[in-house]
């Protein structure tokens, strides 16, 4: 019996990983966070439906609230705007919380420890992506080690990061052959009615529909062409 | 300039390195959390005092109340024993908090990353401690590792843990050569009126003191004998 615990946030990526998940591990216990973000309300609606269309064993949403106290992202922060994307640009763009992805994993890992699961399950993406520091391969290496490090004896904790190495184009193509319920995730940034597809979130993800020559189903209130 | 963030239970361990670390950092940034602990009001009221008395330059309270529903502690689940104290034991205590010390830490890091902070004090101890596996000097080397490979190129946090090689009579001795305000901190496990004398936390403390010739200046419900 293998049990797992996703991060899902309700995008793309955590979707197609629960897809890959659901197929090495016999139960799924879904986490999402609010630390708020701009769309959670959007969100939270994707991580629900998603949730039932997995069928997951145990769902868990938690409140971390004080990212938004804390600041320093145009994610949280209202005051600061949200950029159009620069897929070119090697900055680290305003939408970077800082430190999310740990205080997202030690949740993850506190639950998966009283849960005895084996895996933690994130749908992070190196190649292709953001420019996050903590979404680089040896950031979870070293949170594995973290993990092994301060948990009980008996606890062995892997993190899973299916999809770190594709391009958004293999996510896409991943997840139309798996079937996952794409039509049913969010990853605007901006709004929560229509995706904008400006911001740097919808900008990958459409260009990654566009190279795997498939059309994304959600709405957009501006589909850019890409060629 | 030197600005630390020191991570702020309201107990003598966290006083004590909070006295220490005044002594290499300009600024002191005092970090606690409410995690559903039994006796949070009491330590939030020591929060604040050891705030005002270390002339904190800010102060942050975060919620991390999924530990309380996540579970797995008699810290955190009044349906499970607060078990007396048995020093001797090598077993995990049942008032271990699943991996509690890196939600902490992960939460440190993101203000520490916005403050531009260069440090992050806790007050964990290895020896003469109760047996957690987020208080052993390798889960903090690990860490530290973490933070490295998390956060932006141009953040660098170190983790200091002042006391963590310290006996709880040296603790103490530390505490009252600095003049700390030892008399404001709670440690108590189970109560927030008079100090129960008998969990863990207030066995260890009320040792440390007798060991180092000195009296303890908190209300006891019952002081056991040493010797």
């Amino acid at each position: 019996m293998s049990r797992a615990v996703v991060l899902l946030s309700g995008g793309l990526d955590s979707c197609v990983s629960a897809a890959l998940a659901a197929e090495t591990h016999d139960e799924l216990y879904f986490l999402h966070a609010d630390y708020g973000q701009r769309t959670e309300a959007r969100e939270r609606q994707a991580f629900e439906e998603l949730a039932e269309a997995f069928s997951a064993k145990g769902q868990l949403v938690v409140s971390l609230k004080h990212l938004e106290d804390i600041g320093g992202s145009s994610l949280t922060d209202t005051s600061m705007e949200v950029t159009e994307a620069d897929l070119e640009s090697e900055e680290i763009p305003s939408s970077y919380v800082p430190f999310r992805n740990a205080n997202l994993l030690a949740v993850a890992t506190s639950w998966a420890e009283v849960l005895e699961a084996d895996a933690i399950v994130v749908g992070a993406v190196s190649e292709d992506s953001s420019g996050y520091p903590d979404c680089r391969p040896e950031f979870f290496r070293d949170f594995e080690q973290v993990i092994n490090s301060g948990s009980k004896p008996d606890t062995h904790i892997r993190i899973e990061t299916p999809i770190i190495a594709l391009s958004k184009k293999e996510i896409v193509e991943t997840g139309l052959r798996l079937k996952a319920p794409i039509e049913k995730t969010w990853s605007c940034y901006r709004s929560e009615d229509q995706a904008c597809g400006s911001c740097d979130s919808c900008a990958l993800r459409l260009r990654g529909f566009y190279q795997a020559g498939a059309f994304d189903p959600i709405p957009y209130k501006v589909r850019p062409e890409y060629r």
